[in-house]
């Protein structure tokens, strides 16, 4: 139970500062500002709970540590359960601070949710969206297995793992607003509805196959060091 | 005494580094640079002062450390004198500096005070300043106890708190400017007056119930990794 | 074989988030963004595969082991291999996606190149680009030798220098784009060709031999603590 | 000597990094950029440097340590020449790639000097950054002596300084360009001359009277963990 509670309010943080970044203060420090907050989360819910649950945050991270043979299949769906339910509780945090601002317009577009195609950030294609989320999920998930796997620096993980999220939103705010997490995904979508529910499944089903393909590259020896 | 000096300085680095960026170098650094100041500032006083009093610069930590079990009353009374006195200090060398500027203009809104309301940055209303303020500071203090808590990692404290407090201000500057922390707070109100005096109480009592909160919990064992 | 998988996963990381920032977020996120995005793939790469290979992602870097006395030649020439294979798998992959932007013009000019003069950023001359590429690759790896040889603080290497290449990019991408890395340079060049492919030599000679002069003075014993 | 070549290379990459980013990158990464650019290049020269000579880079720091009783009055002297050795010939490098820009104009505002007053910056008086210059020099040096002291985390020192420059700097740049550290401020005055030189002054006694103050707070043990 304390499991799920770490993993809970860890992916709420994730989405608080992510998210919550993108919706409160995007128009003022833009898609770099937002790029470092969602890294940091993952700094403070890493140093802040990972010594309860590992702070994995993310179903992809999850999975990936499943197909690597580090966690069991029915603590991953706990984990699941909780990451889901945090980051949708942080989602509706943030709107309920969003809606206090005297000029706030309700509307489906603006909780920090992922998206492609027109109308959404640089109107990139579904095939730029897939290949972006799959590369980026594969990369994020090897570095996490790496530096929490034989020869890391006990320590840095999380630093390591929180500084590489940010690195992956440099590249894709743009294209994607950045998944790589179907939690931090399902969270947004299910208050702005309409073409964020829509987009939804390349937020699930990308992440969580460049999540199990690197659990797969991972648990063949090919990316982790000799024990 | 010394615990108090290192409470005072660390206090007044938080706020000459946070509030000093946003008075002197807003204009040209914004509220992504600010917010990384402030992160700083903890990083500062961590590695250079934590080693003598642990750190706090902040009431609300402190509280939550006491009601968590790890610090006296006496102690959380004269960490909370020495950190008020700090920032006092601090703002007072802020706004004698920023006066050395040509076309400085005297005002009551300029000494990087927090607010909400007409007027105030977003122009978010008390609702949302309030939840902002406890949901951020509950998040900061719980990360705080649990990365100096039980299966931390020693050293890194300094560094992931910091980091955490330079995320809070990605998510809510244009919100309340940031308090999480009354003593951040009163600093720049005693001299900017008017309505961040009028402002003040939110910035005691929801960092304080957000922090009372977090070690609340976190002695509940509800965030504590095992001993 | 399982170093030059991590040889060239980490190079392919190094140019996806680096170049990849460029090209995708270039406009969003500033030759600030930028910089950071090439710095924390190194952090990436270090503490997810370094374990596996020691993340050089550079023949600059493994010219400077090379000549430090710190690998063999038939190592250099495997990394070499690898990085360089990684780097362009990497422009690959930035191109596939930038091409599904909506309005994304396939020129030759967009793929995060290297390049000096005309029509370049800055447009500074040869001599300039040479003498900062130079400089800055005798600096990164000096600091790489040292923050790895006698007497480093174990573990903190690849923060260090993943900080150390954002540094640099701060100072250089309006000169050159800043490669001191040619693998870096490689790739991207291959697909954008003309001009990139024309000013390729000075980001392969340049880079070499700063690192080769890194190498020298470190097994001088200049720039080397005592074992 | 060895330690003389480790400071006077380690005090170019701070002038090279620094100085080098507003004259090279100012245009484009703006103040907050050119303070995380000074922050960066104390992480790489203490990482790759500082197990030599320990990374002064300052004379004030040096000052401090002196005062401290950490270091001998023949070691300081040494430390002070190495240091403004390497911040003049890292000026030297960064006006020659600047020269080498087509449209340069090789002026004497624009070596990345320090300053204050008329056609300074912000346009701060004399007593703002007397002010500035003591009190930001004091924080900095306590800071280095406190993580570097009894109780400091090993390893952490680099990082958690060079991220107090940035800090720093984050409040700084608008009101002198931010000196505390007179080697800094000497390299580029002798190039830029003018009112560069004549407001040097100010950068060489305000830093030292800061860090001196430092050294004696320190050793009379208010600022220093008990051993």
């Amino acid at each position: 139970m304390k499991k799920m509670i770490a993993e809970g309010l860890g992916t709420f943080i994730l989405v608080f500062f992510g998210a919550g970044s993108a919706v409160l203060m995007g128009a003022h420090i833009g898609m770099h500002g937002i790029a470092i907050a969602f890294g940091l989360s993952i700094v403070a819910a890493a140093y802040g709970l990972g010594a309860i649950s590992g702070a994995h945050l993310n179903p992809a991270v999850s999975l990936g540590a499943l197909v690597a043979g580090r966690m069991s299949a029915g603590a991953f769906v706990q984990y699941v359960i909780a990451q889901v339910a945090g980051a949708i509780i942080a989602a509706a945090v943030i709107w309920l601070i969003a809606s206090g601002k005297a000029d706030y317009a309700v509307t489906a577009n603006g909780l920090g949710q992922n998206g492609y195609g027109a109308g959404y950030n640089g109107e990139y294609g579904l095939g730029a969206a897939l290949v972006f989320e799959v590369v980026a999920t594969f990369v994020f998930v090897t570095v996490i297995l790496g530096a929490t796997g034989p020869g890391s620096s006990a320590g840095f993980a999380g630093l390591a793992i929180g500084l590489t999220l940010a690195g992956i939103h440099l590249v894709g705010i743009n294209v994607t607003g950045v998944s790589v997490n179907p939690a931090r995904s399902i969270g947004p979508a299910v208050f702005a509805g309409g073409k964020a529910l829509a987009d939804l499944w390349v937020f699930i089903v990308a992440p969580l196959a460049g999540g199990a393909l690197a659990g797969i590259v991972h648990a063949a020896g090919l990316t982790r060091a000799d024990d």
